[in-house]
């Protein structure tokens, strides 16, 4: 077998064979083929795509390149979500303790922020000693304890990823579906899941900006997930307004406790419970989605939701007194508001914007090496569809430094749009895409 | 400038800048822009294709790369062709002399044997002493003399294309139009032609295996040559049968030999007499192509051609009178011949099949450093249309050893095809390409 020959049969348009594709992925990873070859296949694939077992395939080999997590021992189901990442999106820390709740086991791994998008471990971190570097022994304990664990993937987990991911971003290789695809699929499946619900996220603050590349994307992950024998669900839901009324790490624990404790706000419960519903269904606990909504409704309202999230912080080390004693209080120190330029209607406020002045201000990161502020971020007054008059707060910005705060300021003012009119409502749930 | 963004461009679809692409080659080159950038950018351009605008300018930067020859200080006009290669194909030793002697100046620098196709180098070695690596200043010196030289690229001409090819070929991106052009073009522009003419073959036995494809070739080297300002004119001629009754080395010195001295085979001499006459039309010397075939005619019957094709052997160290005494008679100790095994008209010999037949036994070289035989190779007594009874014999194969017999055996063998009907004539020369 040669490289040269694998890449033309792409290039040409051809399915590549499971063979072929270990000849790659494996002389890759081992060193044997070098990255001029891989690069030009990767760009090939972009042009020419590929088939469910294609991706399938090239996932499994991707996988098999590094540790997988096996719970065995533990009693499952094992229901995992992953979002594609957005801005304000903070419901796997709501999600996690919820549906653990209702029966379903959640081993998640989650990612930093990146870019204009958010990362669950900054959010956990912003909780007094938190730790998000399990190893499995105490993954598998912690599940065990509270239903769900919370970590960062470890250096061992699909290394064939992080270095084909380093390369896509250098060759203009990323938005590939199948790329992309596998891409999050290993990571999901080496963790030990054994269904998966994925939260594909569309519009201006998502990676992908247009319904049909979101519903490309749900619809590889899920029949490529089929193909492997994982029961997957695809939530296409909308990302053109940030999520709730908070941005920023610590600013959304706060919001997640007001979601656990039920006085959450409406989009981001809405989307929670749709997710979790879709969790209950996959993990066996309910015959639809319906039924598994109002379970989760039921672990809200109860306490028990509440009660886990507790425990869980408790277990991986966090304070979550000083946690609650730091709710409303923990600010950086300058503050600066957003006032409504004229009276009307709000009729958008830009999440890809928002993200990116996230990004000044501390929020966010845009290199993997930059440091966040647990401190810093945006609190909504007022979110699309209210009416405001001239000179109402619309949000409060929060930040460490002036400069921060100046570079961020054009993108803040540039997010909102006023109107006359009050708005159409648009949906937050899409579409759904499943193959059970 | 970041190369990834650049490769982005491409990928998209957008034309590439002037500024960007010399960015790349010069970065590429300099070795500050890795191979993986490359070959993903290469991959774009394979499926993106660039404008013409795009290839001249990268033509350019490939040219700027190395050295250039200079021929100012000589009488013009300097015109050359460059085939893209076939099987029999010794048109350049004949058209040399040929335009030369009508006026018209030819600084030739050519290629070895490579795959299945001959090399214009290697027939010229097989004449005892004759040397292909020329100084510039032999090179013109020769030029001066006789009116046209024949060397091999120099080390320092365009090794932008040197490092790009290689990187190609073990890419899959080598089929690719714009970037063949800017190869061949930076090439033939780097030696010192004010004019080109291009034989750009198409059939099973070239690189251009449909009309189609050798069309678009052929259209991208003249309208990119224009844009360079150079006068460019494409010929696509029939690569289906190998060219003329002789194949090999010295065999093919035999039969240029022949033509030059008026008794060559009507197929060599009308693709020559064609590309000659265009050559003069672009040196300025005949109005029409047709008046530029009559002058090349006459440059053959009143043996001016034949005249100056000696003294350029012996400008270029080759001994004349050797080659005179080895006509006929220079041929490998083993002979065996295809014999008809049916009677019939011959309706093909595959180029392609002969071409890598000729590896086997040496007429070619399947790596550059593999060394060919001077003295081996085909002869045809019988050829496309002829007919045959069952045992004639259809060609005569030289060779040094029975291993390399057995192994193109079954090649030779399967070239050939008999039928009962006499095949229908299919013309040399396609189709012609200008922009004058």
């Amino acid at each position: 077998m040669r490289a040269v020959d694998i890449i033309m049969k792409k290039r040409n348009g051809s399915s590549l064979t499971k063979e072929e594709l270990a000849y790659i992925i494996q002389g890759y990873v081992a060193g044997d083929i070098p990255e001029y070859q891989i690069s030009a296949l990767l760009m090939a694939i972009f042009f020419n795509g590929m088939s469910f077992e294609e991706t399938a395939a090239l996932t499994e080999l991707m996988l098999q390149s590094g540790d997988v997590i096996h719970l065995d021992g533990i009693e499952g189901p094992f229901v995992d979500k992953h979002s594609t990442g957005g801005v304000g999106d903070k419901l796997s820390l709501i999600l996690a303790p919820m549906v653990a709740a209702c029966g379903v086991r959640v081993p998640m791994m989650s990612g930093r922020a990146l870019g204009h998008t958010g990362g669950t471990l900054d959010k956990l971190e912003s909780i007094t000693g938190y730790r998000t570097q399990l190893d499995e022994a105490t993954f598998r304990k912690i599940i065990q304890s509270c239903g769900f664990a919370m970590t960062g993937q470890t250096e061992k987990i699909v290394p064939a990823d992080k270095k084909l991911y380093a390369l896509r971003d250098v060759t203009a290789t990323v938005e590939s579906i199948p790329l992309i695809t596998a891409s999050i699929l290993s990571k999901k499946v080496a963790e030990g899941a054994d269904a998966l619900v994925f939260d594909v996220k569309s519009g201006p603050g998502a990676f992908m900006k247009t319904i049909e590349d979101a519903e490309r994307l749900a619809n590889s992950l899920v029949k490529t997930g089929k193909t492997m024998g994982k029961k997957i669900v695809g939530v296409i839901t909308d990302m053109t307004e940030p999520l709730g009324r908070k941005v920023g790490n610590f600013f959304e624990v706060e919001e997640s406790i007001d979601c656990l404790k039920g006085t959450g706000p409406q989009d981001v419960m809405d989307i929670t419970y749709r997710l979790g519903g879709w969790m209950l269904v996959l993990g066996g606990k309910a015959r639809t989605v319906e039924e598994g909504i109002d379970q989760c409704k039921t672990a809200i309202k109860s306490g028990k939701a509440w009660d886990l999230f507790i425990k869980n912080i408790e277990l991986q080390g966090g304070d979550s007194a000083d946690m609650m004693k730091k709710y409303g209080n923990y600010r950086a120190p300058l503050v600066k508001k957003l006032k409504a330029p004229k009276s009307g209607f709000i009729a958008s406020i830009d999440a890809y914007k928002i993200g990116l002045a996230g990004v000044y201000i501390g929020v966010g990161r845009n290199k993997t090496t930059d440091s966040v502020h647990p401190d810093v971020g945006f609190i909504f007054d007022k979110v699309k569809g209210d009416s405001v008059s001239s000179g109402d707060t619309i949000a409060s910005v929060f930040a460490h430094s002036e400069t921060a705060l100046d570079a961020a300021w054009p993108l803040i003012e540039a997010s909102l749009t006023i109107a006359d009119q009050k708005p159409d409502h648009a949906p937050l749930i899409i579409k759904e895409i499943t193959a059970l």
